[in-house]
């Protein structure tokens, strides 16, 4: 009862994989982008890097000797071959319920924020084919914190712009580093299976609840962390 | 010790995913091949279809009667981009460990059975790739069943070949869809993390045993299912 008369809580989205459907171009980018230089490496172990900051991404895949050799020119190849995949018509498409859940949620008063570390072109694409500005709070990239997720820094900056404690925020994302950053900050996570990480793996990273997208979670609403 | 006496079981092994890194090749050319025909669908519905049945794959993602309409078409579509992966180099690589279990558990009298339901086209690329033709047993490809995996009738054929019983046989691989298929021919099913399935997902599905891959498998081999 106590809980009806708090405030809505904050919630906190991932973009890739949760709201858009771009895990899987990223995963065809880094592939390419290693293999250009000379590293392949396995599209399932780069899969389960994505939602991970950059450099991170790549001195776990190939050791941090490798990377200091070799980091900044295998992410600048997948930046480029990103960037084939999101040109004039850009081949992601935004994944259903998206952007009805954020319409949703602001309508009953919820901040919401997108926490993503995508960088400020990739995020304007984004930002662009979402098209739910209106519903929007705020915004964080990766102009506002040095390491991204696992790390809870971009988790901490999205609390301090909703003004919200931790224990009245909720993160929704894809990945087990978003639901680890989220746990990290003390806010608790919702995963989606739309990034392609198994429910085992978001549930044994913390996730409270799974839910098989974003169109699953809207429909589920009442019954979620999110309105609690 | 009466298990000592028996002889080595046969061992099936599925291919994409499993044997060569080709998921994500598979996820690439369907999510093209369904955008081509108007009817896009999220790259981790692929991706979770991966491993089985084409005709299932299509019916299963996007209903039956747009599978009647579409249905050639998707699956000639994915075809052709599939192709722009198995070119004259092909940028798929063969997983680590592959050769090397193949060749060891053959030295060691097990009869080692490819059990992929492949065209006869992409299969041959596939093991121009492995090169370990002296380590096989025999071979089974589209040719062989009508409905391939979730089926057990590929199982089924790939035990025929083997000439051994199902309780003597284990399969490996990547899909939730291969260790059903093993499950309902009453084969014990080993699962891999290679081809982007979770752990969970494979466990759930029956798999008895999980590993990274076919090189954390190799490594384990004293210890696994298919040693006993």
């Amino acid at each position: 009862m106590t809980d009806q008369q708090q405030t809505p809580r904050a919630v906190l989205f991932d973009i890739d994989g949760t709201l858009v459907d771009s895990n899987y171009a990223h995963v065809d980018a880094w592939v390419k982008a290693f293999r250009d230089v000379g590293h392949p490496v396995d599209a399932w172990r780069v899969h389960r890097s994505i939602g991970k900051d950059s450099a991170l991404l790549v001195a776990g895949l190939v050791g941090d000797e490798v990377a200091a050799e070799i980091g900044d020119r295998v992410s600048g190849l997948h930046s480029e071959h990103y960037a084939e995949h999101l040109g004039d018509d850009p081949d992601l498409h935004v994944l259903a319920g998206a952007t009805e859940l954020l319409a949703e949620l602001s309508r009953r008063g919820h901040q919401v924020v997108l926490a993503t570390s995508a960088p400020e072109d990739e995020l304007a694409v984004l930002r662009g084919l979402l098209d739910v500005e209106d519903a929007l709070w705020a915004v964080t990239s990766s102009e506002d914190v040095e390491t991204a997720k696992p790390d809870p820094g971009m988790v901490e900056v999205a609390l301090e712009k909703a003004g919200v404690d931790a224990s009245r925020a909720v993160m929704v994302g894809d990945a087990t580093w978003d639901v680890e950053a989220a746990s990290s900050a003390g806010v608790q996570g919702v995963g989606v299976l739309s990034g392609g990480f198994g429910a085992g793996e978001l549930r044994d990273a913390g996730a409270v609840e799974v839910h098989e997208d974003v169109a699953a979670l809207l429909a589920a609403l009442d019954d979620s962390v999110l309105t609690r």
